[in-house]
């Protein structure tokens, strides 16, 4: 099957219904393009584990606040084509916006409170925005499995939450962040950041790693190992830190003690104008 | 097929995932039990439409407000299961409150505004309760079709727009309110009216034929309709009128004057602790 671009929502619902009939098994990686090694390492494991792999590239406006960076998020659908083919997809679905939202839209998906947390409290309309995509893009698309990363790790536990309790048929994987040399979580808006702030940006990376290594040997103080954390960062000369957050990991609260085996640390800080995000998810072998 | 009984999520869901891959049809008829001839004459248009008929019995606590009458609302599996056969059910899928709703459930769908028109302006949080409810239905069930009454001409409303806003791939059919031989439209709730009660309750089917009449005679004036209206209901001693409404079919939103062609009333009236709705929609054949 060589690569097919469909814009139109009927013809990719037609050919999902029909690829089911015939018993084959679709993967959903849904996407906001410009893609990249995070991006290709999920549709190349989704091609492992169905017969038809869709890609859907839509720069969703509704999970951008008005503030936000909807208008210049980068768009490059000759490039996402190599990416998305080379790595094995079959198809990829990119639809309007007007046919995404056409006039008088307003039916959305609320996460609750779970979405006020951490992100939540930086971009509160975000997740609804993710969800209710989602969903459309589940229903479109109708995929036995989809794949997302790690790094949106709060989009990760939301978007799992949500597939269970509105029980869409379908498995979820989380695939882990992929990361440049230097550690930098990659991301389609790494591309906005200048050479001196994306230098300066591997401190999320340094930052995390010393967290880890501090846990896995026995620190349990998590204002001292925060403040650590902050520091190290703080070096880096960003624009601002949204938050440090240690996170339990079976229901996104946020943690204050490390008497769990599993730990999840996620990060906000800005780099002059842009905002990056990055996650670590570490098991406490001392715990097991 | 005799009739199956089937209370597990998963099982529904692995059971429906087969009819359709066997190249069947399915239908749904969501219900909340205690089946009447209304539900029966959408179980048999279902029967008509598919190849596996599946009526879902599930009184949704969410739904309800605190002070409604959820406990209360009458159940009585064996009568529906003999009604449902009747009629050409193939399956009633009857889940538990706790695996729909487990420990911690908080992702919901919001209708947006119009659910806090009419019902809403009432019962704010009902809509909220039914979309989450119908969604979850429709991703347990897969149907290709789901048949609503018009009774509940707002919540049809608001199903319709939200399958056509998240993509479910499913076709919506309203069927007509049926109704006793006095005009009263048939409702689980009609259970809770007095003798007293019951026969005053046709004062809402006698207010919308006449305003019926008046529109086809070619009455205009929206405000005398609806005092004409609410005369004839308030000669039957209800215990309060919550809204009669004259509302556009496209948006639902209130209509100001009846220069649509197509025009839908609709009421709701309590007799003693009973909330009755009903509506008419009318075809006003001189703007043809």
């Amino acid at each position: 099957m060589s690569l097919q671009i469909i814009p139109s929502i009927s013809a990719m619902q037609q050919l999902a219904e029909q690829v089911r009939l015939e018993g084959k098994r679709i993967a959903l990686v849904p996407t906001m393009g410009y893609l990249h090694a995070g991006h290709a390492s999920l549709i190349a494991r989704a091609r492992s584990l169905a017969d038809v792999v869709v890609v859907s590239i839509f720069v969703n406006p509704t999970q951008f606040a008005p503030n936000e960076d909807f208008a210049r998020y980068p768009r490059d659908l000759e490039h996402d084509k190599k990416i998305a083919e080379g790595a094995g997809a079959d198809i990829i679905f990119n639809p309007t916006v007007e046919e995404m939202y056409p006039a008088g839209f307003s039916t959305t998906i609320d996460p609750g409170d779970v979405a006020q947390r951490f992100e939540g409290k930086f971009r509160p309309t975000h997740f609804r925005g993710v969800t209710t995509v989602v969903a459309k893009l589940f229903n479109i698309t109708k995929p036995h499995i989809a794949l997302f990363g790690q790094k949106d790790v709060q989009q990760a536990f939301i978007v799992k939450k949500m597939v269970r309790e509105l029980n869409f048929d379908i498995q979820i994987e989380i695939a882990p962040v992929v990361r440049e040399n230097d550690g930098l979580a990659m991301s389609s808006r790494n591309t906005y950041l200048s050479k001196d702030e994306r230098e300066r940006a591997t401190a999320l990376f340094k930052s995390l790693e010393h967290a880890r290594k501090r846990i896995l040997e026995g620190e349990k103080n998590l204002e001292l190992l925060q403040l650590e954390m902050k520091k190290i960062i703080e070096a880096s000369n960003p624009a601002q830190i949204d938050y440090i957050a240690f996170i339990h990991p079976d229901t996104f609260e946020e943690l204050h003690s490390l008497e769990t085996q599993d730990i999840i640390i996620a990060l906000a800080v800005r780099y002059g104008a842009t905002r990056l995000i990055d996650t670590f998810h570490i098991h406490q072998p001392a715990l097991l």
